[in-house]
């Protein structure tokens, strides 16, 4: 079997780990002991109990998550856990604190004002979201009944380098771009989700790591399928999963566990970060227009000095076996995504190509 | 690569076309002309444009939907759809008719009280079940905001051998559990709505039809996740839809237009069906407690003379490469699940077997 893979530097859904792949096309046709394929087995079935089991247990193992925290596989995406966190955690006539970096965290804020009251507690749209708040910028709410904020944005290629201090509040994290790109002190947080179809697994399912306490914040009179209580009482078993997107979540975790956990992806992904962002700076041709010292590892804007050369990059850089490098339209220029399961083979031929480039058109 | 596979007579997620599996396999690492995965991909790419697009089409093909739809593909099964579809439909004041055949008309009748007025238009509880309502043993409110009702029941193995007659009123079907095994006059519905799991796909992804009047309905305060107008002026791209279980269901709908379309599908579920039915009425040894009018052709319960022979009898159906045949737990004996993607082979098998069984235990 021929197979042509290519550098995908996506945003989202994004490259996954090509072991990870190779593995799940191997049991695609049938597990192995069950005779049927991942994506034929029931929800309730015992092949499927040690796959969401094993997930579970990995996700916790490797983020070191303590005890008195519930681990849920919802589906929906960010896009619906910006409606389910505060119609589940922020009581009637209270108020959430939410700090904006860009369109993600400006989507949580619309749509929590749907439900209730919503404070701004730092924001760095005047500067076109190019850096992230210092926690001296904060104005947090005492009162508030959690803060909300959002780990990196993949827009404007920034990432909070700090957890918020938040005295006694719930902090809750959208870490949908970041997540398991490095350790994570799960105990600052009350609550963190993640669409998983960035750094965790294909896009379908989410990740949801939620304290105990904030259970018992969930009115009754949701709908159900959007009580987290409902889906921790159920294990996320209240309804069906999705099974093959969990599977493969699982497939990813095992091979997290294998490369030697989040402290070594922390490792590898700053010695891609740091090596991709010194050939920007240093291209006098590129600019990456985030401050220093809240660049994402993750998602690297930068442009060309003239728009006018972004097709040719474009063009010359697929032809080089790389994709999906144009940036967001709300930015222009390009974005390289370059998530956990991006080789550093991958972020060197980007760098050797840029620099072709550069020579050849500077 | 060996593969040995089993009949997999589960409910839900259910058997797949074993073409479907074959060529998912094949192109699992990369996708022809693409180079990446079809788990990486992003939903905003030109390659998924065109598999979103060609299911669309199937879609409207294989069901003959007439103008004047939208096709949408969503997350959350049947489940989120239990309360969408009030939040959506049902406007202040109002009230809904919900005909109850089941556990899962009951689960939407108590997710609709929880969004505003419901009758029960018709109810067979007091008769466990076992039957279908008749045209004439519903009482229809003529101002009703929509009725409601679930076209096949897989706990207990009924299906509506026709559709209401509802005036003027908008009708709503939760058609989850046998959507395309045979045609369907889609023109007679307001809303199809079906978690993807039994019939069509992977789980992850529900199917739903709706009639563009209805999306006039939506109010703009619910959450932009839960708007079925967001979705449809989108097109299922507002946020990161499932583009796996999508891809396969596109598979899956090739498939059926191969094997000739929904009529040729019913002819085959008819056969299926047809023949097991038989098998047990004519075995002097097994039961089903259905009506004969109101069986279901994808579901098909019965029961042993003493329920001290279920376990024998499903062990004896795995090593025989039968699984997945437990009733359920409300229920009790046995149930074959035997959809679209069941082939006839299986049910020729489990019949077999049910004959050799009863012999030896009867």
């Amino acid at each position: 079997m021929t197979t042509k893979r290519i550098y995908n530097f996506s945003a989202g859904p994004a490259v996954l780990p090509l072991e990870v792949l190779e593995e799940a096309r191997e049991h695609l046709l049938s597990l192995p002991g069950v005779g049927m394929s991942i994506l034929e087995i029931s929800h309730r079935s015992k092949p499927f109990d040690e796959i969401i089991e094993a997930a579970e247990a990995d996700i916790r193992r490797l983020a070191g998550i303590p005890e008195g925290y519930h681990v849920l596989f919802l589906q929906g995406g960010a896009s619906l856990q910006f409606s389910m966190v505060p119609m589940n955690l922020l009581p009637q006539g209270g108020s959430a604190d939410y700090i904006v970096t860009g369109s993600w965290s400006q989507k949580a804020v619309k749509e929590a004002k749907r439900v209730g009251g919503v404070k701004v507690a730092g924001s760095t749209e005047a500067d076109n979201f190019n850096r992230i708040p210092t926690q001296d910028e904060l104005s947090l709410d005492p009162n508030a009944a959690y803060v909300h904020y959002t780990t990196n944005n993949t827009i404007f290629g920034t990432e909070f380098e700090y957890v918020p201090e938040v005295g006694a509040v719930p902090l809750v994290a959208d870490a949908s771009s970041d997540i398991f790109g490095g350790p994570i002190d799960v105990s600052k947080f009350a609550l963190i989700y993640a669409g998983a179809q960035k750094n965790l697994a294909p896009a379908g399912v989410t990740l949801v790591i939620i304290r105990d306490d904030m259970l018992k914040r969930t009115p009754s009179s949701l709908p159900t399928m959007l009580q987290y209580t409902i889906h921790a009482e159920n294990k996320s078993l209240y309804n069906t999963p999705p099974v093959f997107t969990i599977y493969v979540m699982g497939l990813v975790l095992k091979w997290l566990v294998k490369q030697g956990g989040l402290e070594a992806m922390a490792r590898l992904n700053a010695r891609k970060a740091d090596k991709l962002y010194a050939a920007i700076d240093n291209s006098g041709f590129y600019k990456n227009p985030v401050a220093k010292s809240c660049r994402s590892w993750m998602n690297v804007p930068f442009t060309l000095p003239d728009a006018a050369l972004d097709e040719a990059f474009l063009k010359g850089a697929k032809a080089a076996g790389m994709v999906a490098l144009k940036g967001h339209r709300s930015v222009g220029g390009m974005r390289a995504s370059i998530y956990n399961a991006m080789p550093e083979s991958g972020v060197d031929t980007l760098i050797a190509y840029m620099a072709d480039f550069a020579k050849r058109n500077g």
